[in-house]
């Protein structure tokens, strides 16, 4: 745009040219002013492509186009995914929990507050643990208590001095989704919810911990999508900054 | 029936004529057997009408036909019900949080366990009086706490010695009901919880505490319709006996 | 902590340093004292492992961290569970219809009072076994009819005795669920509901008689969540005692 | 049509124009056939207006209209309808329970075999009494037991002979709707049955019931729509012919 | 029961005696009853198994179980059951499209009206089969027009003679399921629509065409489940009788 | 922009205050160039006010602000909105029935083609005058034909001259919604198919209608929101220029 | 008919015959008038044959039965139907991402309109290509942007001469769907928005996508059911001309 | 707890009375700790009342017992119940729009960073003022935009720079909720999406807008109930912190 302007006191551009090129260039620069946001996000910020519904190729062609000084994360990522990336990026890191793919061209800047990840059961792990690899790669020091469900609430006693240290608390839970609750009338901190389709029955895929979460009494929880463990870690990170 | 075959012994009755009655006499019979048992269980137990959907002119036939020495509930009854029930019989006691009328004839035999009746919110208090004056009615004790729901868990530590007494425990709760859970977490002794239409938005008028009670991963737990206070009375005194 | 109190008697430990101990204490006490409820129950119980959303590895070592003395029922196991766990437990017992195994360590103390299991179909029998085995490891005398729907009424009065006799019945129901609501209106003792998955169309994958037992118009009928055998099972053992 | 073809050949009218006259014909001829048929069925059956929705004026207009020597029924109709329609109708007659009002100029040829209408409870009437106006209005014998809900199954036994002599059956019910699968397990006659809005909570105004009765596991019966008395009176009346 | 009178007014059973048998034979009878009651239905009506959620054992012991001189109709049998019945009886006939099996012991006798079977698309033929295969083994008379959707209207009125001629009308639809529609404002005859799980997107496996049939305006027209061709042909039986 | 060049050319601005001007200057220029859209748009289109939800000074104060040579249409607006538009505006129409405002300020230039709007029943007319109002006052010519609903499918065959000549159809239905896919299996020109709220029981407050038509088997046919009026009459006028 | 007319006046047919004739004629009529007015529509429309739910001999059997002058298309077909139609026409083409297979017998007349069609996502590239296939076999010049997002609303601005030029732009997007209200927001031609079945946990396989279109507040779009890119390609196709 | 273990060392206390003391104690201690965090937690956070399901003399006794010194906040109020609070606090402020009642005794702590509150539409605003009024009393400088829904895209572009500049946004939609996607694509801060209940037909109370919110693709969106200004305002305020 710079150059554009000189050119023209120059007499180099027409005044209509100028205005014409002008009329489009705003998009231009509003993707730059994004690329530019988006940069200064990426401090410590992954590029993210979801894999379920892309082909194999479409993958290999966006992992191609990508900056090659960047980290990127892939989630959701079988390992037929994660096999043809290996090939692209022989140290690509397969989480094979959280189904992520993690290529790492740089140490994230790390940050002071930890946030806490809480599961209520063992098969909420695969979420957490997709948080926890999405916080980790934005710079967060993660600590993870699994398996601590309402069912038996003194296991949740046991870790208080983390809830109460922790700068934000993700809290995972299926079935019914109580964790959530207990969670948020203990702590002071932010809570992300998360609901999980671990269950059977009545929990209908995760529609039972998702009402849960979102009537939670408890003041200071918000909720993310069933199963985005990527989302919970991502606005974690955000709101840990 | 004894009668029937002496006056077929005696000659009175012929074999077909006997035959003919004794193929409907068993349903007459079933009846009797029904109501015998019906007796046993009315030690201590009121007739019950639940009266949305029956005009005031039904409720008063149906009362005028109960037999007198019983004693009778009538359920969700809106004060034009009780204006009416209490010309026929002025003694009917009604509660207006729980929407029930008491016609009491006898006083039932005393029970010895208790029935713990515990809300999550004060909005939760309707149902759990339904639910506490059938207990009572049945010749229950029963010891009720509200608004102890896990936005402050420690109301509910207050009442722990409460919790572990009990012998059973009804917990009442809408919003995202997540109180049956933490009580389930911590009781020994049969729970019973309602979801309540208590809450907006997503609680869906009860449907978000139903469906968290059901998924209750506390063993121990079992539900009963949304709202319904009477249902949880009623089972709590079964079990209680 | 009885000893923590003599050393502070004894000198051996400053009045803050008590002060600090107990107030962290009590986490592990209500651990303990949750664990000395537990061991009570377990009289009788046995440790359960929902298996679903687990790895086989994960299952493995929660089996192995259990104490060596206590019975351990796993449920919803499919048969790649079973032969992972026969290496570790060669005693394991399989129940390939209820998808249970069962390690056993003790036998129960019996009870006296008898569970009555039925279902509507033959279809329910996975669900019904799930019943049975969880009831039978808690030490109770289950009696067991099968394929008693209501679209032959008179195969239900051929065990009206069993209904009769019956100190708990558990109704497990498919398709539209309304064996629950006759055996309700038969029985005067507590019935617990099980709706199944069983059915096509618009059963919804058991929502059909959920709702139906829900709304169950006879008293003392309540309602576990869609197939969870193992919680009817559990609860009628808690009261049956 | 005849004339038509009359006029063609004696050479009124030429070939296109007759070619063009029947290319439209059809449809005027499809209507009268409709017409015909409608007559025919007519013998007995009344001109129906679904009231709700439609304004007064609206009402008074479409009665205006139609052929003044026909039965007319009016469904779902309030006070305020039935004094507009009174006006003009001085003999019309008004249900207040069911909501219907007929002006009757004709009486129905009387049919041989018997309309059975059950009920489950008292608040499911004014469905069944809008089935039984319909029916009645068609010329059917119709007998009606109200209150007969699975609760007390033994009231049913109590009617077995009228549901084995009746040639069709009307079940109507509110909360669970097991009655219809009861009904249909006992009769060898076609079962109509009706879901109503009566019931609270999870009946979901009338969804329980519905997915009872489509999933009623006992041959013979078919659905219509919730509260829809008339299409079940209408129904059972065409096969009752 | 009659040799029991006989025997006691002889003086070969005590009074009590008799009481007491007579308490539980009406049980007894009432079975008996409804025996009678089957077998004159099954004059043309075979025993029927819906086969999912049973084993192959369970379906062999079943059928070894029934009487050999009756007709016997599996529905929703796949491959592998056809396998294995075959092996017992040799000449069960299989309906892949309808998936049933028929074992065929006695030809019904035939009935005079026409039952009239209509599918929407191509894709709905299973579902009709089923109907068609039970209907023709009650001993109806039936025709099939298959593909007749309102799509393509014009093929409806080409058959407007076999929709005038049928005595009962099944319509069988998914996607939006308008055919119960139209078909009930052509005919005078009753109509059972079923509604299918064919389409994709917002059909939500059958719900859309069961919610158009249940609302349909055209009176005369009833529901049954889901894919249930079975329940269809089996009603239109008992009402073309 | 064209001035800011000139003077940044003439020395009277520098580069760095240019550019950032132009970095916020796109923002209001996509402004003008939506707003220029707008006017073109607008061109026979009327500025729109959805009413419910917005406080009566609200709607006067939007109003108040509006420019004062083009029309302005209000949606579902009640008695009491009518009063206080016709206030400011005493030249102000209300459609009771549509429950549209309109103020007409200038004659919109008329359009060749016609719009069809048909509805299913006389209840659904209000839906419909909704969309009649808002493609008349879009310049378009527009025939209605109400109560056409395939209860009496003749009656739809007495308009198919006009469904043919017909540029645009909007066909709206309440209860079952089976009009849309019948037209859209008759015509050949777009059909925009409304669902609407009428109905009881199963339509669900237009759920039915809904599913129906977004599953039309026939082409041609696409959905708006349910009681959608304006949208339809919107949309028409859009493709109908 | 016109020869029929003509054996009439030439006495070879009488009136009684003529007249019987012609009554079943309309439906030929009709069917032929439908006929014409498909062939009409043909002009550049290819027959097309939805293939879930059909056998590949019945896929078969329809194509040889089509007429050998005209194009048809196949929707949702798998690699197995497009092998069969491959041995009958070994020059139809499949497209992979859209599971289509054309059979092109004449190329259609080109329009001038361009469809413009966008994806949110690069996962919901099938159900535009299917669009895409549809639209151009029908003559349609067809521009596609695919993988435009709100996520980064940037890249919507790059392509808004696309926007502005485009005579119909057809919209898909799964997971929220939000993209069609930023471009009905922006565009001022008419929008068709198709709901795919791509995301997770709440997006309920397109239920999110398709309430986010049904409800968009932007003026001018129109909804199609979830991942109908062919109706979607149609429609487009039909207001394009 | 001090003064316990000096008696006992003292000797004034025996081991076992201490010991069981100590064993109830900590129930104490947890309140007393609870309440701590609470103190903390209240220097700049109100007490809160939610007002629908409990009675206007519950609310009045509720705020007699709260402590004086501190703010109180009342939401969903009604004009009734402010009249109430109103004789008890005469200073009590309404906020009609909000149905807010605040009870000031302080002012809170400024924070430095502002929340962005944005409305799509004008219908919006109550949720958007209870989320303002919170945030407010929390020590927050609010900043609000109303009106700026996706159907005119250029307004929102008009408040790009409060977007950027802000550093909690929270944005409130009804209808199809688009809004916060394309607030979510623009903002590299944390957004807080508060689905309403306003719209009709297909939005389900605020259905249509949550799942659109739940399924965000942008980055960086969590989710609060239906309605629920409240909750988001509290939970911006504490990650404004």
């Amino acid at each position: 745009m710079k150059k554009l302007l000189q050119d023209y006191k120059a007499g180099k551009a027409s005044l209509s040219a100028v205005l014409q090129k002008l009329k489009t260039l705003p998009y231009e620069d509003l993707e730059f002013a994004k690329i530019d946001t988006h940069r200064e996000i990426r401090k410590g910020f992954p590029e993210t492509i979801f894999c379920p519904g892309k082909t194999i190729p479409q993958i290999s062609q966006i992992l191609k186009k990508l900056p090659k000084d960047q980290n990127t994360l892939l989630t959701k990522a079988n390992k037929n995914v994660y096999a043809s990336v290996k090939k692209l990026f022989p140290d690509a890191q397969y989480n094979e929990s959280a189904k992520t793919i993690i290529i790492q061209r740089y140490k994230p800047k790390k940050k002071n507050g930890t946030i806490l990840v809480l599961t209520a059961g063992t098969s909420d792990i695969p979420v957490a643990e997709e948080a926890v690899v999405t916080a980790e790669l934005m710079g967060n020091k993660v600590e993870k208590v699994y398996d601590v469900g309402v069912a038996g609430v003194h296991r949740l006693f046991d870790i208080k001095d983390k809830i109460f240290h922790a700068n934000v608390i993700i809290v995972i839970a299926g079935m019914e989704g109580a964790l959530a609750s207990i969670v948020g009338g203990l702590a002071s901190k932010p809570v992300i919810a998360v609901p999980t389709s671990v269950g059977y029955g009545a929990s209908f895929q995760g529609i039972a911990p998702l009402l849960t979460m979102l009537n939670c009494c408890a003041e200071g929880v918000v909720v993310v999508n069933i199963d985005n463990g990527f989302g919970a870690g991502y606005f974690a990170s955000l709101i840990n900054r």
